[in-house]
């Protein structure tokens, strides 16, 4: 039995979108606790030149939406990438969910030999989509969404491993 | 054409430990450039309660180690966790990398559907082997790499996703 590409990601990242769902809920709860203004987290970085958890947050979903539209061989819907509050967030995490709810395993097949091309302002990389997928869309997804999480722990939100995981 | 277990993991987590293998030499190159007590790098925290980088490291490879030999059904060595300096920390990376090549494609045949127990303090986990690779292992792997690169990242090491991501 083989695990086919919509099982190596489309359900995990699903549960990873739901766990930072409720992981930014806590993070709200926390905030008002301690009369913190939300746009404190919402522009919080780990350094002054990282970036800010909006942009972990809007880079982490366009892996998520990115990956598998591309791997499908399908248009990847375009996000305005303008979120500025936590409502903002909440709304693009549930895109980005609904948008993964639209494929099935069949829109896969084949996927693991596809031509995927990634165009940058600098540099265009080409892959195969099994390249695509295990060097690039999964490493990054977990990059942003770990980096994202960090912010938030290292701003003092009461969080841990099984929050990021979504076990709890 | 199905992508193994061992394509899903073995390549890849090699590829990233390697990289973590050169991010480690740079910022030991920017500790000197900079005159910064290594271990100010090795016991390094995001937050006071969150793991230092050794321990990041630590449970980087015990992922990388435990989730190849469990999925084969093979016994995990034992690293005696007791790594103290940049070489040391350079050892166990050198290790877990030698411990992925004894592994071979036919050593996880019927890996999805093994059964998985792990033991902690607190709790036992019982998975089937894709659930223990694709939501435990996977996602542990990157949070715990992404940590200690942000830990170093945020402490002013000059690195990027390329680096991460060993494209340099």
């Amino acid at each position: 039995m083989a695990i086919t590409i919509y099982d190596q990601f489309i359900p995990v990242f699903s549960q990873m979108l739901s766990a930072l769902d409720k992981v930014l809920t806590k993070a709200e709860a926390d905030a008002a606790a301690r009369k913190i203004d939300l746009d404190v987290f919402v522009n919080g970085r780990l350094a002054p030149d990282m970036l800010p958890l909006t942009r972990q947050i809007q880079i982490m979903t366009d892996q998520a939406k990115g990956g598998a539209s591309r791997l499908a061989g399908k248009e990847s819907p375009k996000f305005s990438d303008d979120e500025k509050t936590f409502a903002d967030l909440h709304a693009r995490i549930a895109k980005t969910l609904a948008h993964l709810k639209t494929f099935t395993a069949s829109d896969f097949d084949g996927a693991e030999t596809r031509d995927i091309e990634l165009k940058f302002p600098n540099a265009t990389f080409n892959f195969k989509g099994k390249d695509y997928l295990l060097n690039f869309v999964i490493p990054n997804f977990y990059f942003h969404y770990t980096t994202a999480y960090a912010i938030l722990r290292h701003n003092g939100v009461p969080i841990g491993k099984g929050d990021f995981l979504g076990n709890k």
